[in-house]
């Protein structure tokens, strides 16, 4: 019989007992943000579990780890911490154990109902990397602004492709995004546009939060790499693409990125989504001997983008996806990241690039949707080439289960004219 | 008359009165860092200064800004704080002023002879970023990469351009560099290379300390970008030319550069610098308003790189240039990378990019000075195309005033094999 909560859980919510993803949060009570899982229409509280003495098992028990206002210290104890938390919460909230089932004073105080609460950045984020691993958003980029003849880059089949973000400007879901001002140089034009982004758009993505790091001049085995993951977000890498294509030569993209990149509040962890791992892409050519898996896998992970334009009731789909069209495993873009040395950190964020599926309905961006903005895209009624003030942008991400979702929730930001 | 401390400093030494830059130490009996300042070949402890009651100015009285183990916290209290602080110390270490002078037992607390403690990175960095600023390196790396004809791209005399580093591995001098591994793809290669870096590089640069920073989307005016520098340090921005080229399209510099990132101990004050002002760089085309400086401002700050071979007893100059050769002010990069809204951190870094002059014995990287290893370089007795294990690379600043030295000290790293 499967796996079942004394908490009531609606069939399509995204949070059942088999998920039980980490986010950080406040309440009208508290000033630090305290830690939890979501369940059904809850957060449970990790630190009244801890201060009731209810996580006793061998590396929890005595930790302050769930009385931080961030995961970065229980994202450094590693996958057999992980394991025991998970083993411990889903057993603490099944319909058979009586010890919080019973406690209504535990329950009371623990479990928050989640319309009461504020979530916030979980982790300290050290260092931010953005990867470039879809082969269909890859093509799409490169015919769009290189032309067909050559639209990926050779080195893009050899290696997983990626730049440094930044990370001051990583914000939680429900932050509203600021219109980025800054430099457009469109054809023919000799002196650059100065103003406000004409062509903000964002970027369907999702992301890893790296677990225990490396040291400085160490490397990550790629077999080795999925215990340095703890679980992955939704990401939206908001672009502004006309500040993007005038800055990007020689040394890529900053400004057109760096003003504001949006995560959802909740880390599933890997190991909630391991029923839906799948097989990875194939290969051609092979990967070199230092990024070949002897287990590939990806996760079948449905995606979904709608934007809802300010005064309108409804939102539109506009696109879906799923990580699964993924060229570049999550724990080869890991173990890639540090083969220089370089050292990884607990809660850093390594986003996947956007992931844009082979079909017209599946691209993860406007740039690819509207083709550079050549064609416009309809919205229940008007029409988008890029977006507008006021557009709010809703992601969704969830594995269907035998019967339960493991869901992601929803990573969502609304467009705001520039301020000053 | 001139200032003079009742401290000797000797006539060569970096670290007059006049200077006083921030660092971070540890010493045999400490064991979280401290921060002091340098005078002569002594650290003068301010976590001492501050229990002894002596920083007695309104900003600085009762603050605990000194007793923290790094400067995050004095960087967010802008120049008001760092002048008082500066004013105070300067006194304090007068040659005229009993207070410290002819108190033996806090003369013996307080000041920490160099020879005797370890220095530590002095603050901790949210984000480092890495501008492109010297027209000079820009149009040799054009040059060499893209060829003669356009080697610059226009965007370059529009914008100082620049990208997202690694914040992780920023290093204190005198950390061994460990030579990355990464894939290369020489010319006529189908299969890329995979090893050891066969062009390790180093890159002369100086870096801005950040001090107030700025909420996420609102902008630094550039005429107050000033007030938001703390100082500067001098920067070795390590760089793995055969990684670099076969990754770097088209997202820019990765694995070639996040495997180690060396800055010098202390920081040098932006108020210490002032004597040193001169004209910054003419711009043509004029640059777009929100970059146009009321005063647009450079540093007079000689600059060396010296290189010291395994088994050699000397070290040999190989360039010598200046932080004048810039062509953006670091002013007008600290306010050009606002101009999107993204968030600057007290402690955020923001090196210059390579500074090379345009003499040929005032290159700044060795890609320039050999022209990507076309030609080999002389060094005492020995040659370099790239950088070989053991090699010692040394950077100096220093600005000459009339009888006393505002320095840098030195920026060192050697480069050691791979470890694993
Ligand atoms: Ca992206
Ligand atoms: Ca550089
Ligand atoms: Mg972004
Ligand atoms: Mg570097
Ligand atoms: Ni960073």
């Amino acid at each position: 019989m499967a796996l079942k909560s004394f908490i009531h859980v609606h069939p399509d919510s995204h949070f059942p007992i088999q998920n039980l993803p980490y986010g950080a949060f406040k309440t009208h009570s508290t000033t630090l943000p305290r830690l939890g899982v979501a369940i059904g229409d809850y957060v449970l509280d990790l630190s009244e579990i801890t201060k009731s003495g209810l996580f006793n098992s061998p590396l929890l028990a005595g930790s302050d780890c769930f009385l931080k206002p961030t995961l970065n210290k229980f994202l450094a104890m590693g996958r057999p911490a992980w394991k025991e938390a998970r083993d411990t919460l889903q057993k603490l909230l099944s319909s058979t154990e009586p010890a919080l089932r019973d406690n209504m004073e535990l329950r009371q105080k623990a479990l928050v109902p989640m319309s009461e609460v504020e979530m916030v950045l979980p982790m300290e984020i050290g260092d931010y990397t953005d990867f470039f691993s879809s082969m269909h958003h890859a093509k799409n980029c490169g015919t769009i602004f290189v032309g067909p003849k050559n639209p990926i880059a050779p080195n893009w089949f050899r290696l997983p492709i990626a730049y440094h973000g930044r990370a001051s400007s990583v914000v939680i879901s429900g932050t509203d995004i600021i219109r980025p001002r800054g430099q457009g140089h469109p054809t023919g034009n000799s002196t650059p546009y100065f103003g406000p982004s004409l062509k903000l758009d964002f970027e369907l993505e999702m992301a890893t939060v790296v677990g225990p790091g490396n040291e400085l001049g160490k490397t990550i085995d790629v077999n080795e790499a999925a215990d340095h993951i703890f679980g992955v977000v939704l990401m939206n890498d908001w672009s502004a693409r006309d500040i993007q294509a005038w800055e990007y030569v020689p040394l890529g993209p900053f400004l057109g990125k760096s003003f504001g990149t949006t995560i959802s509040p909740w880390i599933v962890t890997l190991d909630a989504l391991q029923p839906f791992a799948c097989d990875a892409s194939k290969q051609d050519p092979p990967p070199l001997p230092y990024l070949a898996e002897k287990i590939s896998k990806n996760y079948d992970i449905a995606l979904e983008v709608q934007i809802k334009p300010s005064g309108q009731k409804d939102s539109s789909v506009v696109t879906r996806s799923n990580l699964k069209n993924l060229y570049w495993t999550l724990t080869q873009q890991l173990a890639h990241h540090t083969i220089n040395g370089c050292n990884l950190r607990p809660g850093d964020l390594l986003g996947t690039g956007t992931i844009s599926g082979p079909e017209p309905d599946s691209l993860g961006c406007l740039l690819e949707l509207t083709w550079n903005g050549q064609k416009a895209l309809s919205l229940n009624g008007t029409t988008r080439k890029f977006l507008e003030d006021g557009d709010e942008v809703i992601f969704t991400g969830c594995c269907k289960g035998d019967g339960y979702n493991v869901g992601f929730g929803t990573c969502t930001g609304k467009v705001v004219p520039p301020r000053d």
